[in-house]
């Protein structure tokens, strides 16, 4: 099911500024058990990031009713839900009307089917060549422009590699192109800061509050390629997949446990899901 | 009028690769006296962007034949002509299937009404806040990842400031929203180097051809918010509105004269398209 600022429908206006300019942002939300996983972090994320791109949005509570519409229709089934917000359609090059209305495209997806083993016995996971754009106004909201993650998911094909691990134009490590990357070292969990570029994953929130409320702490600073080579634990997360630990990285012979504390986040993860 | 391949339509599926991720490129192209001025260039561009991409744009030559039936159609009424080519439709997340297909969107749009004043007497500009973000995988070619001029164009709304110059996180100058920047010192042409960020604008390259008919070179190379303050001349230039003087500069007391170097390029334009 699509809906298109509240009508049935699965084609957009070509003038719209998502296609034109990238001038929007998404939501990509994990449905399970009759339930919108986070979709109150999801939408605060999305309403944070019209603040940041400036995008009039005030449709919030009609985007709340499509998407119970939405929901209703999914009933139990598993599925992902991705939102989109434009800033719509109009204006005289980058220039945006005053005036223009923000597109509204709620679409649903089935949940993709990954094997169960990328949970227990965790993932292989490469060093993409394409490099993160820095920005700092962009930095961590989840906005149209992805030609970065394109680039370097498209960078490999096997499908025994499940993720691909980004770094800045200066090697620090930030996200990998569809998660968020934690480490673990000595028993301090560190994970990348994002002022300069990623996106800042509900899941990464979710995992930094869950360590909190068990007594764990998260660093959030500079991870280099060597920091994450002498890790004792590696995971990636984001909403739809949860936590997957890395076992491996390809083209090198780092091999990782699956380690307590990335079991322990799983485990405190799927209690707070129940 | 509007082809989307091929056929007279304005809308596009949402699924659209272009809308989801910016997976595309495009070309504002002047469409004058019955001519899509520098059509080659601009072809030349986007098949190298699509190159850059690794999007397989293999319709080239059926390309051509839409532009024609456009061009047709706006018969000798002067025009903008947008081509904007997509990865297309389909794939799992950021990894694109194998066998999609390129979408190919032709639109024409009035020629945008600007004094001719800008051209003989000058433009006021000003110095964007918002930075361009850095890629050298992304420079240089007109993707459709176009957040950076969005929210540096809507940075004003004064109807007397023709132009925002950008620059990137370094502090070096880079580009306008929507044209390259030259300026000129002690008889010396300079262009800002566009091998981590900006457009490398088809205007640009015809005055870099232009200088060098005319016995001038164009160094390209680092430009400071300093070299351009400091500078004899200044213009802007791009498809649509050819050659722009820069007379001052917003919330300075710079003023710049409008000098024999940029009064020559611009008679060797015009010279050039007659």
């Amino acid at each position: 099911m699509i809906l298109i600022n509240g009508k049935a429908d699965d084609r957009i206006n070509v003038a719209d500024r998502g296609l034109q300019y990238g001038d929007g942002l998404f939501e990509t939300i994990a449905y399970r058990n009759g339930l919108a996983e986070f979709i109150d972090a999801h939408l605060d994320r999305m309403i944070a990031g019209c603040q940041r791109l400036a995008i009039p949005f005030q449709q919030l509570e009609v985007l709340r009713s499509e998407l119970n519409t939405v929901c209703q229709q999914l009933d139990d089934n598993d599925a992902v839900i991705k939102i989109i917000v434009t800033r719509g359609s109009g204006g005289r090059g980058y220039l945006a009307n005053n005036d223009i209305e923000p597109t509204r495209i709620i679409s649903t997806h089935p949940l993709p089917q990954h094997p169960e083993s990328n949970k227990t016995a965790g993932i292989c996971v490469r060093f993409c060549q394409h490099n993160l754009s820095e920005n700092s106004v962009l930095a961590g909201i989840k906005h149209l422009n992805r030609l970065d993650q394109v680039l370097a998911r498209n960078e490999w094909h096997q499908s025994n590699i499940a993720e691909g691990l980004m770094s800045d134009t200066h090697g620090n490590m930030i996200e990998g192109t569809m998660s968020n990357i934690f480490i673990v070292k000595s028993g301090q969990i560190k994970t990348p800061e994002l002022t300069k570029s990623g996106v800042a994953g509900i899941m990464r929130a979710q995992i930094i509050r869950l360590a909190s409320e068990n007594g764990l702490t998260v660093e959030q600073g500079l991870i280099s390629k060597k920091n994450i080579l002498e890790a004792d634990e590696v995971f990636v997360c984001n909403s739809i997949i949860g936590i997957w630990p890395v076992n491996s990285i390809d083209g090198t012979n780092t091999v990782f446990q699956i380690g307590n504390v990335t079991q322990g986040l799983q485990h405190a993860l799927a209690e707070s899901s129940k």
